[in-house]
């Protein structure tokens, strides 16, 4: 049995979601589709738009055959650190392929790009040093010190593109971990990552399915977009708590935390540039809401995701001492077992003897540092929805085993 | 000018309150009332049901002269160290008397007590520190302690009673300021404090009112217990923000400080006996509501007053060593003036320039690690609101001036 595997967010799982899965079988040629899901907190910064549970179950219905979480301290962080965490895991999981979207859509100018760089690392981190101390952002730095380096882009990839550069990541840390994983990409259709509209085709971003959910409180649009059961997951989460999760839903917890905690204290939190507390300090107080206070917050030097990240560490009370594990190891400690269909199931019975990463199917069997801010990120997301639906909400968290579905009778046991 | 100094919360202002203020000028003789109040949290570890400036207003209608704010390391505390910081302010201020309500209604039994309590010292102390080892709360040990070491009643307070309990640590304060302070008392009527019914008498407790606010929605029938100026200022909050505080408005942001603190971070709250921590942690994963906490927390050896008043700490991220200067030393380091009369003013006047201790008028001219409790205090105390009235309530906590009242025309300046 042979697996490709994909790193997801599924937020919320789309027709664009459909043809990529879709795509990575048949390009691999796999048997099994192993998917590395954020849990409850996403890479730029934002909390998913329903819970993990409902989102492996869209994964399962869609074909996705083992789905795992991508541990907080990964989730939520810069496309490197990221992408090592997810790469770690379909590591350990004996995948043999690793299919991802980008919007180059060919393999060969990733690894072009990649032997470019490496070349002429010394020149290019000295640039991005320089660029970085002008005061401009880590991307657009990137960006600059690449472009100062590059006199010939044919055969390169545009790494001004986000998908380009999770992709880039992905086979970086494929080549870091010395991993005998394959990279394969396929081009994104139909939409832009970051494309706020609902276009005619039936593919749109998942940014455009949410801007439809929040703004326009347009739920019933989303059907063409979306597959059928995806949608009706989407829906059953809405009727069962009467909300999708946006960063406003934590702005009162966010704003008590900032207010309460001292300078130091602030100072602890990870992703926290020295100084940069005491601005947070002086905007919260006349900022009604998460998106005035963001706007009021943002200088050149730093961009929207990479603030929303350090956000959604301090609402989750995330330390710097805490993350070490996470940006000093190579391999995520543990793989939490969200789902599998029984092809999955078979798969991993397979395996399991060869495992040197613990599998964890019940959260009270286990115990790690990492695991923790797992929970405290659950912890965190269930206070957007009001008792006792939250406390509730925080006892399924610990009791939810594994989801288990039979795709060929297809419906969850 | 005599003052006479007294010791309120005024949550909210009522007959009994009225009473206590008109009798403590008329067995005084003073020429002004000096009240020291406390701000946004209560010694019973509860919010205050108005903010500071509501019941600042209350006060001045009713005749008090100058309104000093207990600052919060001083209010939210047991009764030694709640009188400590409320007899140092009116010990700073001059007062000539000190007059408080009791259920005993005479000095003499008090200063019998205390020293009664004195000459037996030390049997009483032992007996004291092996009844809290039997695991009994502080206030059922010194109950049980005082019987052992007394043989006759006679002409002595009973310590059961909780006015006679603080008019014990004020008359206790004095004596360790070594202050000219004259204590006066006068007997309670009309409502025990406990007293959770509304009596036929005018006179009602502040917890009777607070239930028929919360429990029975009930405003109006309010009305023939407080003065009218009280009751309108009552009325005129409810109006502007659609609510009065209690401790389940902040039920959230609490769970949520639980959710989020290491084991290490609660352990360092002031208040937090070693190892309570984990019994919180445990017991407010499926909490609903403060209430339901609170009850699944409590044992024999804490009372709900001293686990409310750990929450409030908690709540507000107060840690012992914040509250260091508060217990160690014997004066509070700053007046904060909230509201005066025209007479008050010209008392202040007078005294100005004997004053050892800084008279805050404006927040932001003055800068004290006790006084920083305060704003943090009042920020917590806008959670409670919506925005935006929940950031135009912190702005305000700091562009607002003592509040002027001119007696004589019955009207604010």
């Amino acid at each position: 049995m042979k697996a490709v595997g994909i790193v997801v967010e599924y937020n919320p799982f789309h027709n664009g979601h459909q043809f990529h899965l879709q795509n990575s079988l048949k390009e691999s040629g796999a048997d099994v589709v192993i998917a590395v899901m954020s849990g409850y907190f996403l890479q730029r910064g934002e909390p998913a738009v329903v819970s993990k549970w409902a989102r492996t179950k869209m994964a399962l219905q869609n074909g996705v055959d083992i789905v795992i979480e991508l541990p907080y301290a990964f989730s939520t962080q810069s496309a490197e650190i990221f992408a090592k965490g997810a790469v770690s895991i379909l590591d350990a999981l004996f995948c043999q392929y690793l299919c991802f979207g980008s919007e180059q859509g060919d393999i060969e100018p990733f690894i072009n790009t990649m032997d470019h760089l490496t070349n002429k690392k010394e020149q290019y981190e000295k640039i991005l040093k320089e660029t970085l101390q002008k005061g401009y952002s880590y991307p657009k730095a990137t960006s600059i010190a690449f472009e100062a380096i590059t006199a010939d882009h044919k055969n390169m990839i545009d790494l001004k593109k986000p998908n380009n550069i999770l992709g880039y990541q992905y086979i970086q840390a494929i080549r870091d971990l010395k991993s005998q994983i394959k990279p394969l990409t396929i081009k994104r259709i139909g939409a832009d990552y970051h494309d706020e509209t609902l276009h005619k085709t039936t593919i749109a971003s998942a940014t455009s399915i949410r801007k439809a959910l929040f703004e326009h409180n347009d739920l019933y649009s989303l059907g063409e977009y979306m597959p059928n059961a995806s949608f009706q997951e989407l829906k059953k989460y809405g009727d069962t708590f009467s909300m999708f999760h946006q960063w406003e839903n934590y702005y009162p917890f966010f704003k008590y935390s900032i207010l309460t905690k001292s300078l130091d204290e602030l100072n602890e939190i990870y992703e926290m540039d020295e100084g940069l507390q005491y601005r947070l300090k002086a905007k919260i107080l006349k900022s009604c809401s998460f998106h005035e206070f963001l706007q009021s917050v943002k200088t050149k030097r730093y961009t929207w995701t990479r603030l929303q990240r350090l956000c959604v560490h301090i609402l989750t009370n995330t330390k710097k001492k805490e993350m070490l594990p996470a940006s000093s190891s190579t391999q995520a400690p543990y793989l939490r077992l969200l789902g599998m269909s029984q092809k999955g199931q078979r798969y991993l019975q397979k395996i399991k003897k060869h495992l040197s990463v613990p599998i964890i199917a019940k959260l009270s069997a286990f115990d790690h540092p990492l695991l923790s801010l797992d929970v405290r990120a659950a912890h965190v997301y269930s206070l957007a929805l009001p008792e006792p639906k939250r406390s509730s909400f925080i006892m399924k968290e610990y009791s939810t085993p594994p989801i288990r579905y039979d795709e060929m009778e297809k419906q969850f046991l």
